[in-house]
């Protein structure tokens, strides 16, 4: 199944449009877990088995991975979810962005060696840079169009031609590089006018939005402004807010707490 | 020794320019190396041995050893390269772009388990974004400017405020990120009115370019418009012209041959 066709299996069948982000960093593991070698993927094992039913997409970074020489975890990792969560759609969160015959490595890593159903890429070095990504058809390409850290707005809020840059890249995604139907953005929390404004901009296209929880952007804010008239649309990530909500053995059971707490939390303003 | 110092030392004990770009693609190796488990380090470490007095820079692109699962053969390249040819500094080429607790990650990979000289970042989510590779004081940062694909003019020439993108990027990067002096810019040879013009704003500054060889540009245009009044301030890459000169168990013999005379065309221009 494609990726979109995933995502919106996933959004009815669990209810959800909570995607939890696996930015596994073992100095906040638990102590029973420290110093083993599988640390990594015994963390994140249990975190997407307490709380697969309760969203819509898991969302590996792949830094937290290859800091810790741990690619065979994250393998192994993706290849769990898939065995035993199939259908929930695996978000690869690399930000990737080259030209054309390095994109086809990326893209070879990504979707041949980790298995992700998606991508994040980086539109800065535009169209030929991402079309090695949209040539694998079942795969979602999620471009970064306004980011929620400090220093989004050194180039993203850059007027030219009377809009913003993110305005820009919005729609050429959405009227030029989604001819496949495989796109989607990536759209910080932290500034509801704007995600409201893509959301204007591209129709129905899913929005990955990062921002809530640790990062402080608030969950009333960004449903209002992100859902689709069908109330979808969105996989509003958290990451720590949900990996390291308890930082005992019962580590999984408070994550998926504070995932369901997240969940309906969203779900009350859908 | 820090980056932009290693790699003036290099122009001149070398006499040269010339970046070899190394992107290993199993496909292209001789038939003698085929199917070894470490055919990647092999092939990279015998270019590196014949190339080294003749070059001012190596670049591992990482997707061409990460879409293979050979992190591992990367770590010992790097670790050769240091060892044997101490004072050539190693670019990694990665074009990293993420939030700073992320791009922390990303530093860890890069500079520590990899160590790096020097990482390629893209400059989209802004400067928080690339605060921590500067934050490892002796470590090069090479931002993305202008890229020589056919889609880099998709966000890089758009106007902004009576200049292009990348003519903001260029002074963004000279003016505010490069206090610590650790700053260069990716900047592509098939435009060489656009080299002149970051030349022109950026001073002294270090220019990464791409695309001389198998992409197209022009010796001759792309150090005339790049070079520093010193005829130094660039590290002019080429990849598969070098790597691939040579199909059979002499390609490393063949490399360096193409590598000379690259390095010889680029001098008569300085």
């Amino acid at each position: 199944m494609d990726f979109v066709t995933s995502l919106r299996a996933a959004w009815a069948r669990n209810d959800s449009l909570l995607c939890v982000g696996l930015d596994p960093d073992p100095a906040k593991f638990p102590a029973h877990l420290q110093g083993r070698a599988d640390a990594i993927l015994e963390f994140c094992r249990a975190i997407v088995d307490a709380t697969a039913d309760l969203v819509c997409a898991f969302k590996p970074q792949i830094a937290h991975f290859a800091a810790n020489r741990a690619e065979d975890q994250l393998e192994a990792l993706i290849d769990h979810i898939h065995r035993r969560h199939p259908g929930i759609p695996v978000i690869l969160d690399a930000k990737r962005g080259d030209i054309g015959s390095t994109a086809e490595q990326y893209a070879r890593e990504a979707f041949e060696r980790f298995r992700a159903d998606a991508l994040t890429v980086n539109p800065y070095m535009g169209f030929d840079s991402v079309a090695p990504y949209l040539a694998y058809g079942d795969k979602g390409v999620i471009v970064l169009c306004r980011t929620s850290n400090p220093g989004g707005s050194d180039l993203q809020f850059l007027e030219t031609g009377g809009r913003r840059l993110y305005q820009h890249v919005a729609e050429l995604v959405a009227t030029q590089w989604n001819r496949g139907g495989q796109c989607a953005l990536v759209v910080g929390a932290t500034f509801p006018a704007e995600l409201a404004e893509v959301r204007r901009l591209v129709g129905d296209m899913p929005l990955l939005v990062p921002g809530i929880g640790a990062q402080g952007g608030d969950i009333e804010a960004t449903v209002k402004a992100g859902r689709t008239a069908q109330g979808t649309g969105l996989m509003i990530n958290s990451s720590r807010a949900v990996l390291y909500a308890g930082r005992g053995e019962d580590y999984a059971a408070a994550a998926r707490a504070a995932a369901r707490e997240t969940r309906d939390a969203i779900n009350r303003f859908r």
